[in-house]
């Protein structure tokens, strides 16, 4: 019996809310929220014959404080669970502080509206400004656990998939599987197809910047960076298939690095295909991925928004995406002095989501994460003051509702690895 | 002594100007005439302490019939050379024939300002008005023939590389090699190199229609059309080497067809490195090479051309192109009773060709042609009434002018074949 505040109304927002419904025990109310409220109105329409989740709606601007701060005290939650932007991650904490109810997000804050160069600058001077000497993707959100221990409340960071499900298949992998975890390899496989040459799951500058981006991985004690995509491997996905994938940065190394006691090496693959890359490449190539606008026609035109207004809409890829995901992550270690190796996986059908509740794969695995977590502490499952990594909760408790409510998982204890 | 009127400023003028002023024996004066004077004033600048050709320029539309007669009645030239754009043609044709002056150009009339669906609609009536049954190149201009003849003057059509060279080529085999020609492939290759990862030589929606549109050669009698880069070979080219090489139709095929008598088979070949076939390709799949506009932030915005604004100035290539092209025909037929094999080629240096004219050799290979074409209609070389392709002529003094003017040419009488 709670009470959830839910921010945001897009893809993965519409997947938790799905799921809150499907959970009616836990989450005997909801409030939608988000900007436009009428949104959240469709969705509620849609659900609430369906449940006996008590739907209200409400409308916000995630961006101000103190229209959080009325809502809050007009609906009085047990608990907000932020799937709005990560733009928007620090003014709900904000909120959530001055009204002293738990937070639950899915991603970590970066700052809005800056190109990387800006972005990069303002994120070396807030870790510089929060005594961190290297870079550190939950500087901003980490230096809220004083405050929030102070009020008594939780803030449980990134409870989606990767980063979310892979930390706690680590937890549960160190409580059940390992005296000592020496090596994890997060693999994150999307072998959906959704029938056009080219298009983009989401936003293309974030595509972009995943394939621009130097790599970098944790090993023995430090960051190891790479050039953008230098590390390829192949791997042999179950149920998807034989994939390459490349080492990226991510922001569970971070995380983990500090709360997997003694490992050794973290990394992070993400399987692109080759024509995706090829797209990517010829479309940097001829400068329709820049982000500075050239005059053409008498008129300011951003080559990649031009680029975006070409390409189908994200949302129009969920119907026609055929194939599945498999996210999951390989440990070695040792159990009673032996050396050992195991892979926990879920593997994710992207036509089932959607034929569950209208969004593909992607989405889906977030999402569904997102309510259980909220629900471990709307129930007080998971109850500690503080700002607190999914990793730092007692996993079984997540283990079990992933299995029930549509994310099952295997444990495969003589698994490929990868070199 | 003669006095030339040449229409047009651009890359080919250039150069074909360029050769006129180391031909004084010829052109004892010019006239270079463009929408935009400044553009002649400056190359006659360049020029005139160079060369004992008396060089005078003029402004002239080259679209309004009435403004060519008006110059070409003032400046009382012995022949006109077109060097404008293709869609010219027929409006300096129509002005030549009211001032009975001879004409020459490079490359054979199309309509202006059309889509490709628009282009083959005026394309077809044209060709059922004109008497003809099938898809003709040359329909528009050979409809012209008794005007020409019966004013006494002369139209030589294709006075370029290809077509141009190549159909002199042909005529030259067949003068001296042998007595029946059964095949010709024509091989155009460009091995040169401008650093870029992808830019276009010229406007990019030539480029896109040489790729998207089907191929065709001639074949016992009629038209075999193909799928779009259906056929692909490999050759190795001299000075060049092995390149990949894709069959298209090109109009020199349809004139060739009409003049080589009992010919059984003529296909034209171009090179596209498999870098510029996939930039094409991933820039069609995203949609930037469509020619229909989109309305993006309030204004509409034909992607094609957003495209050409983001890619290097294709003036600006020039200096920075190396490489080699290598162009030519493979013929093969009957001497003496015998089957016999012969490959003529031209290579040509686009460094050499930026040094000695400012342009490389795709500009090069055709401006340097429309001047020997000129030169000898000027002369009285060649000299017969009516609209003539320039295989009908002798080959003889066009041959030797090309060893003389820059393109120098190889006969291999034991060349690679083309399966």
């Amino acid at each position: 019996m709670g009470r959830l505040l839910i921010i945001g109304c897009g893809g993965v927002a519409g997947v938790a809310i799905h799921k809150c419904c499907q959970n009616s025990k836990t989450f005997s109310e909801i409030c939608i929220a988000s900007r436009t409220k009428a949104k959240c109105d469709a969705l509620k329409e849609k659900l609430e014959n369906t449940t006996e989740t008590k739907i209200t709606t409400a409308q916000v601007d995630a961006d101000k404080v103190e229209e959080l701060i009325a809502l809050i005290q007009s609906y009085q939650p047990d608990a907000v669970l932020n799937v709005a932007l990560p733009y928007q991650d620090l003014t709900i904490m904000d909120a959530c502080l001055a009204c002293k109810v738990d937070y639950i997000d899915t991603a970590n804050y970066e700052p809005e509206d800056t190109d990387d160069k800006q972005w990069r600058e303002i994120y070396e001077k807030r870790c510089k400004e929060a005594g961190f000497t290297a870079y550190f993707d939950y500087s901003w959100q980490w230096a809220y656990q004083e405050k929030f221990k102070e009020a008594g409340i939780t803030a449980l960071l990134g409870s989606g998939f990767d980063p979310g499900v892979t930390s706690v298949f680590t937890a549960y992998a160190l409580k059940h599987y390992f005296d000592e975890i020496e090596t994890i390899d997060i693999l994150d496989c999307n072998g959906g197809d959704h029938g056009y040459p080219f298009a983009t799951n989401f936003n293309p500058e974030i595509n972009l910047r995943e394939v621009s981006a130097n790599g970098s991985y944790w090993e023995n004690g430090h960051w190891v960076e790479t050039e953008p995509m230098e590390i390829k491997r192949e791997y042999n996905f179950p149920q998807v298939g034989e994939k390459d994938m490349y080492l990226l940065h991510h922001e569970e190394i971070e995380s983990l690095a500090k709360n997997v006691p003694g490992v050794k090496r973290i990394r992070f693959f993400m399987t692109f295909g080759q024509s995706y890359l090829t797209h990517m490449k010829c479309l940097e190539n001829v400068g329709m991925l820049s982000t500075s606008p050239i005059l053409f026609e008498g008129k300011e035109i951003v080559p990649i928004q031009f680029l975006k207004a070409l390409l189908p809409d994200p949302a129009s890829l969920g119907p026609r995406t055929v194939g599945k995901t498999n996210i999951g992550c390989i440990f070695t270690g040792k159990k009673d002095g032996k050396e050992k190796t195991i892979y926990i996986y879920n593997v994710c059908n992207h036509q089932e989501c959607y034929k569950e509740v209208g969004s593909q794969a992607i989405s889906y695995t977030t999402g569904v994460p997102a309510m259980i977590g909220a629900a471990l502490v709307v129930d007080k499952v998971w109850d500690k003051d503080g700002v607190f990594n999914i990793e730092e909760f007692d996993p079984d408790p997540f283990m079990d509702m992933l299995n029930q409510y549509g994310l099952p998982w295997v444990v495969d204890e003589n698994p490929q690895t990868v070199e």
